[in-house]
């Protein structure tokens, strides 16, 4: 019996925000037939469950020969991203029907030169569809799930957006008691896991994010000094309760202006991301100069990078943290292919309230 | 028998760039009896052969209450950087009459707040003075200078110029074999031995300044690309020969720009300096976003924070490769203390041509 096999269209490279219906499309025209579909030997067939919409996916939405850390969307084919499924029919002996895998867009990165084109033989178990035949394992895992967490932490805390904050926090912050750390974009699911593990360090954190809602949430995780960076200066603010020891940077611009401004000698800058600049162009920096001044360091990076040598310990320790309550989570969760368009300019403009889950169908 | 104790005295804060007669002035009024100078316990009496004209000088001219990683110059006194001396008379067992002793303006940041105010009681070889009268040891050492160098090499290749380029080039390179590397400011004592170090590691290295001379010169130390960037497009000479592994920048500014747009994915970029914003400010940096996107680490330091580390390894191979010639070095001799204010300015602007010494006396 033939089943829609929907799917999200990059139709065009936008200027500044992407617009939904006219960046991303949902195609609903494709229907397969689940019995009958081949799967070669070693492959297995998946149905998507749940899909990730990050910050980072603005990056993406370029023209095809400029070269960034993550590779193009291609115009006319679905985009892709993590997410999370669970096998229909399996010729794998290590993906089983039944089994739950989660994937990154790693194979591109692992096999491909980093931050050149995709190839278009290239696939992803988190094609923004509903069903995908793997030919081979490409860059998916299985999810064991021993705490029986929702399958969308996945995807959030205990996916990419976890690791990533688990990972550079880690590698980069080398952090001391006592130190104070300033978070910004402090209520994704970045920002929130990194307010919690410099609290687990024996850290002073100051937290800023754009909603008071969002100023709340970060409160009851223990940020020390929250601000909405929208009604207050954030200069002020970092001089007050400053100078900063760490700077978890999740948006560039005049907030990475002001911790230049406010940090401290020996500061460590974590540069994980610049939504302000995602989709404006963003502002120039005028006084990078304190980079030699007060002799920070910066790290720009990318998480897959660090994963060959955190993947484990991640995994051994979030899922419990996070079961346990000690590690707290929040997520909005959307509803269909159909809404992805509109998750995506949620996360860019920073309206969603919290980690941006598609979900995509039952099991 | 009375002596004249001329010094170079900080009189005014400059606006832009220094100018010489009114950023410094030469004093030449005090006269003293090295014969009857009361030496106290412990302390020596030093004579100042040669100082040192440094970029980071420029830093230190500003309000007193603006932090950075240099003490302030206070207006009414002489100013102070590094410096090579004899002792003339001592009653310390360690700093002994005759001993060559060089100093830092360590004092200031090891004793007290790093980037505070400066303490009144402090004081340094490297006064821009003729006599200096030392209580105690402060931050000095006593060179043996096995080889026989002359004396001024102990301000520039063998001292924190020469310092700052190997120590930091040894900690934050990670220069691998086949890498390129790209300076700036490649004429200077910082610089030229950084092309050095890196061409000693198996880099292709491409280097900029600001004249054909010096152009010339990088090439006799080995640059396989050395270009004059006020007659070259940056960014289209690195196009050409990048991308870039490692970026060691003297400069700042529209340069720093170049080589964000040319770095290599996972690059190193070695914050030296940034001459191009100590006198107007500088350009804002519009591109700071491949930083995130390129997975750029960038090191801001001062080398101070280094030497606990790689002090004896320094005096231990640097001044044996100068002396064997496996390491160049140029210097350009200013005579006199009344020659600092042009020295300065001459760094400043980059028309000098190679490290900047002042002879202030001879033995």
């Amino acid at each position: 019996m033939p089943v829609t096999n929907g799917k999200v269209i990059f139709k065009s490279i936008p200027k500044g925000y992407p617009e939904p219906g006219k960046t991303v499309v949902y195609d609903d025209s494709e229907k397969i037939d689940l019995e009958s579909l081949p799967i070669p030997d070693g492959g297995f067939l998946v149905k998507t469950l749940y899909l990730s919409v990050d910050p980072y996916m603005r990056g993406r939405m370029r023209e095809p020969d400029v070269k960034s850390y993550a590779p193009p969307f291609i115009v006319g084919q679905p985009i892709d991203g993590y997410g999370v499924g669970v096998v229909l029919k399996s010729k794998s002996s290590e993906f089983k029907k039944g089994a739950h895998v989660y994937g990154t867009f790693s194979t591109y990165i692992g096999t491909h030169n980093p931050g050149l084109s995709r190839n278009a033989t290239d696939t992803c178990v988190s094609e923004h569809q509903n069903y995908i035949v793997f030919p081979n394992r490409a860059d998916l895992m299985v999810l064991d799930n021993k705490q029986k967490l929702p399958w969308s932490y996945y995807v959030g805390a205990a996916g990419m957006p976890g690791k990533t904050a688990y990972m550079a926090w880690k590698e980069y912050s080398s952090a001391k008691k006592g130190e104070t750390v300033f978070v910004s974009g402090g209520a994704g699911p970045v920002g929130s896991f990194v307010i919690q593990f410099a609290k687990m360090d024996g850290c002073k954190v100051i937290a800023s994010a754009g909603s008071d809602e969002k100023v709340e949430f970060m409160k009851s995780i223990g940020a020390d000094v929250a601000f909405n960076y929208k009604t207050s200066n954030t200069l002020d603010v970092l001089n007050k309760h400053g100078p900063i020891d760490i700077y978890w940077d999740n948006v560039g611009g005049p907030t990475l202006e002001a911790a230049l401004e406010a940090a401290n000698v020996n500061a460590r800058f974590i540069e994980c991301g610049m939504i302000s600049a995602y989709n404006t162009g963003g502002e120039p920096i005028k006084n990078i100069m304190h980079v030699v001044a007060k002799s920070i360091s910066m790290f720009g990076f990318i998480v897959m990078r660090l994963e060959h040598k955190y993947d484990a310990q991640f995994y051994k320790e979030v899922p419990e943290l996070i079961a346990s309550g000690k590690l707290k989570v929040r997520e909005e969760v959307w509803e269909g292919l159909q809404s992805v368009g509109d998750a995506i300019l949620a996360v860019q403009k920073g309206t969603n309230k919290a980690k941006a889950v598609v979900h995509v169908a039952d099991e």
